[in-house]
């Protein structure tokens, strides 16, 4: 379930769509740029009256293949960028997931994240990275569409705070791997329909308790 | 560098090695069995005068491929087992690591530790799980002994420690994670020879530092 192949790619109504931002659109504080052509993303942008405050996007190694020179011009516009390990190795060049995240962060944006399924996701910004561990969870009954959760969850936990620290965007790394969590336990976006606060709560402390640690470097001299 | 592909295993000396235990030995409270044949594993084992405080023993997919009802005998009188995620899959039966986990715990071992290479690894006992993601290193320079160093590590842990506690078990992992990563960083065991304290401190911090989050539900409600 960890790895993707596509056998066929076929755009169908998206291969010509051209977005009209509506008027009430134009002031969003916060932009997600789905995965789209990357052409189509760049006109978006473009066409917005206020620059964002924050700007995020998706992407995948489909554009890396055949638009790479559009792709590179859309990324020197945002400020978040959220792709998969095999795409930020092909993105960068590099194996090394620490040196993909370095040259990536020079192609433009400020935050880098490295979604790695089942393995969870790794952020990245300056020098510092953060790694959000995927629950693993008894049964993952379908993966479509877990990575725009990610996305969502990950936006909108900025856009409801409005904090865009370091520490703000962990959390929100977080806030994403909890949502998407709960995607793949159904088909489509059935889970999410009837998800409670409490679930959602639940769930953070799980992840909380997941990583946490009291390991002190002075308590292992004896 | 995470997958590892077995062209040939020659067992060569260890074929027919038969260890006897020193009697200076016969008293340890930890004892940590090394990958090798099962059957010399569970001899190990009964040889021992008085039954060690814990047991952790390292297998791989080899054994399950041609050992696996001695496999099975030896690991009925363990308390920690260690092996990677497709061990895990292969040893259970099952594709979702904690229905693994809960399968492989009713074998015998109290406590089972998947390992995942670059990913980390996944501590479970009872109902309980920790993750402990590995550290994303700028370079992977020779990954042979990380997972002998990651049994070393947590081993010592517990053994300078004398805490077998759920949330020692969880500090364990820390060390075991932390002395593979710098394994990983030079040919053999040069790393280890010249390491200071002060870097296994330094380490352990990025640890801690890499998953630490702040997330409270009530702070999402708006």
């Amino acid at each position: 379930m960890n790895t993707r192949d596509t056998i066929d790619t076929q755009l169908n109504v998206l291969e010509n769509f051209d977005p009209i931002i509506p008027a009430s659109y134009q002031d969003c504080e916060y932009l997600m740029l789905g995965n789209l052509t990357p052409s189509l993303q760049l006109k978006v942008i473009k066409s917005m009256e206020v620059r964002p405050r924050l700007i995020v996007l998706d992407t995948m190694n489909f554009w890396m293949e055949i638009a790479m020179p559009d792709l590179k011009e859309v990324i020197k516009e945002i400020d978040v960028l959220t792709i998969n390990d095999e795409e930020a190795r092909l993105l960068s060049g590099e194996y090394s997931l620490r040196k993909a995240a370095r040259k990536i962060l020079q192609m433009g944006p400020t935050t880098l994240i490295i979604k790695k399924g089942e393995h969870g996701a790794l952020l990245f910004s300056g020098d510092k990275v953060f790694y959000a561990p995927a629950l693993p969870l008894e049964e993952v009954f379908d993966p479509t569409g877990a990575g725009d959760t990610f996305a969502g969850g990950f936006i909108g936990h900025l856009a409801s705070t409005g904090d865009l620290s370091w520490e703000n965007m962990k959390n929100a790394i977080i806030m994403g791997s909890a949502m998407a969590s709960f995607t793949v336990e159904k088909f489509g976006i059935e889970r999410l329909r009837d998800l409670s606060m409490e679930e959602i709560a639940d769930r953070i402390n799980e992840f909380a308790e997941l990583t946490n640690f009291s390991l002190e470097f002075p308590a292992v001299i004896k």
